[in-house]
């Protein structure tokens, strides 16, 4: 199952393919800081539709949000969120979301793992041989993961006890 | 000028359309309050790319989103925004923002004002008989004739002091 993670974001989205517990693309698509944010949300799109062409992906898993640190941050991402799921619902993707801290333990079995710890676990995980770069592509490789374990684990749900938490989003 | 208001969200998304000072449309589109939320926003898109073929717009207006009240609401709205400004970006109409504020003080000169005077305000504003209905086409009227207002004020704004805080966020 080709499994797109997505990490949201307007001025840099994360997204990273795996397949069978390997990583087969990962990067980040940007937008122009100074440009208006309508403008910079088309630009998402179109590169978003440019990822899902070039990965064709059996469904994307995205981290859920929460706005803890900066409420005015939080808004335009989930402006970009927003564009991210209608780009999945086009092409009739299902979606995946996760927490944060299904994400953290899932990869470490540790739900206050450091972003450095995070980082090591994606690579070893994907038997990398350095960790994968920017942070934005890690955190989209670690929402795959995190699907690609939670998926296998099925509607029981005994390895992960998150399963009244996942929420299946798609299909379209 | 035809300015098209929205009052942004995923469950009723209002719309309004005045050109000098008349409205011509106004309502509300809806989705599956049951589908899931990117088939929903996938819904909302298509409703919305119909809503600007009828009207044809030479600018937006949207409210600019706080998250006082509900946090979790708030992120689906943000979500539905930013489809939003993104069918306003594909078709390079440029959009008009306003806090609540702005609204409140354009139409009733009073930044407090309840609903049912907004409501009134508007109606009122426009020369209906009725007060218009629903609730989010009446908010979205509002928020297009702030916009007449504001935009009449022109960069000097000496006739409303909000410059400073009004942002052009088009045109592509």
């Amino acid at each position: 199952m080709r499994i797109l993670g997505i990490d949201p974001g307007l001025g840099r989205c994360g997204f990273g393919l795996i397949d069978d517990g390997k990583a087969l693309d990962f990067g980040v698509v940007t937008t122009k800081v100074d440009a208006p944010i309508p403008e910079r949300l088309l630009e998402l799109y179109n590169s978003l539709v440019e990822v899902f062409e070039q990965t064709r992906p059996d469904v994307i898993s995205v981290e859920r949000l929460f706005f803890a640190k900066n409420i005015t941050t939080g808004i335009v991402v989930a402006e970009a969120r927003g564009v991210v799921l209608l780009v999945a619902a086009e092409r009739g993707v299902p979606v995946y979301e996760y927490t944060p801290n299904e994400i953290k333990m899932s990869l470490t079995g540790y739900g206050a793992a450091t972003k450095t710890q995070m980082q090591e676990m994606v690579r070893e995980h994907l038997g990398l041989i350095e960790k994968p770069k920017p942070d934005d592509a890690a955190d989209a490789l670690a929402a795959a993961i995190t699907c690609q374990f939670l998926y296998r684990a099925g509607p029981t749900g005994e390895q992960y006890e998150f399963s009244n938490s996942r929420r299946k989003s798609g299909k379209i």
